[in-house]
């Protein structure tokens, strides 16, 4: 694995640092919106570079890979589908605003991306496999954790958290083929409700 | 749209006819190899036709566009993951036969190959997206009928039919994705679970 800060032209003062920070958080943004307009299948360093009007070098300074960009572009997607207000804890039924904010137009676009990302790395781009799986075990272990701390039994937490994720993975892929958002909607208050009826019983004294 | 019996070298004779769908079914398997084997980002009507050591025109002949092949391979695969013995009405637990179906090594097999489509019809081959949405379409409403002649309330059986299906496709995600088979296995038992719940409540007197 490339060291970014060691790569050639590291910036050594303080200024040059965080101007280089910004830099990088800037090219992050910008590879992402390359990828969700022109997808990942023809996605190069040399094609981000280009749109993003910086040179290869530059690019490789901060990202190293390909594939550590495109682990980027998956984190920078997964978080503007899913980071939501609604998201704290106690509010009143964060699985419901955690649907409403990744079907919203912005999340949809982000997912679109996120399921043709995973379908590369399920078949001709395996190199990406790692990138997806990291997304997929970090989302499933905050929502068991969440889960626990509502009251969930440790034994119900995993299957519990991989169950709603999985679901929801499955009927949003549903919603982007289809568009058919009332059939799809109405299967997720089935899975809302069938949750809530789990977490009555564990706050039953 | 193209006619493929009217193309060009049409059969005349019932013998010729009789050859000619045999031939038909055999590139059709031969094509569903070379996508599970190299994808589909690459496939072409040309690629296909040379594993299969036919003419392109032959190809062509048979299925017109790389649309309506790559529809017939999506088809292909889906059956090969789901067609089941324990799938026929009145099997004790014809949902829990699927998922054993759907993750056995040749089911996952094709489901990776589907996932990938998917992904292409997504992003960036949306003239992929018409064979997902029809293969989707009909299995929710295969699902749905099955709900209704187990005693499913109307209102509940499409809703029922997207979760379940939604769920089994995205928990088949994570299981390629992680490869954690007990976390995901367990999930489905939680799924299974709810869904046997409800069904308790049809037969009730």
């Amino acid at each position: 694995m490339t060291q970014t800060p060691d790569a050639g032209g590291a910036p050594k003062e303080d200024g040059r640092r965080l101007r280089y920070r910004h830099r990088r958080e800037e090219l992050r943004q910008a590879a992402t919106e390359h990828a969700l307009e022109h997808g990942i299948a023809s996605l190069s360093l040399r094609t981000v570079a280009e749109t993003a009007g910086v040179s290869h070098a530059t690019l490789v300074h901060h990202f190293g890979t390909k594939e550590r960009l495109v682990a980027e572009i998956v984190e920078e997607v997964l978080t503007r589908a899913f980071s939501s207000p609604g998201l704290v804890a106690g509010d009143e039924d964060p699985l419901r605003a955690l649907w409403r904010h990744a079907t919203s137009e912005r999340g949809l676009r982000s997912l679109r991306l996120f399921a043709a990302v995973t379908g590369h790395a399920l078949h001709d781009q395996p190199e990406l496999a790692a990138a997806v799986r990291r997304s997929l075990d970090e989302r499933t272990a905050l929502l068991t954790t969440g889960l626990r701390r509502a009251g969930c039994p440790a034994a119900e937490a995993a299957p519990l958290a991989t169950l709603a994720l999985g679901a929801m993975r499955g009927l949003v892929a549903d919603l982007l083929v289809t568009g058919d958002r009332a059939r799809v909607d109405a299967a997720v208050e089935v899975l809302l409700a069938d949750l809530a009826r789990r977490a009555a019983t564990w706050r039953a004294p």
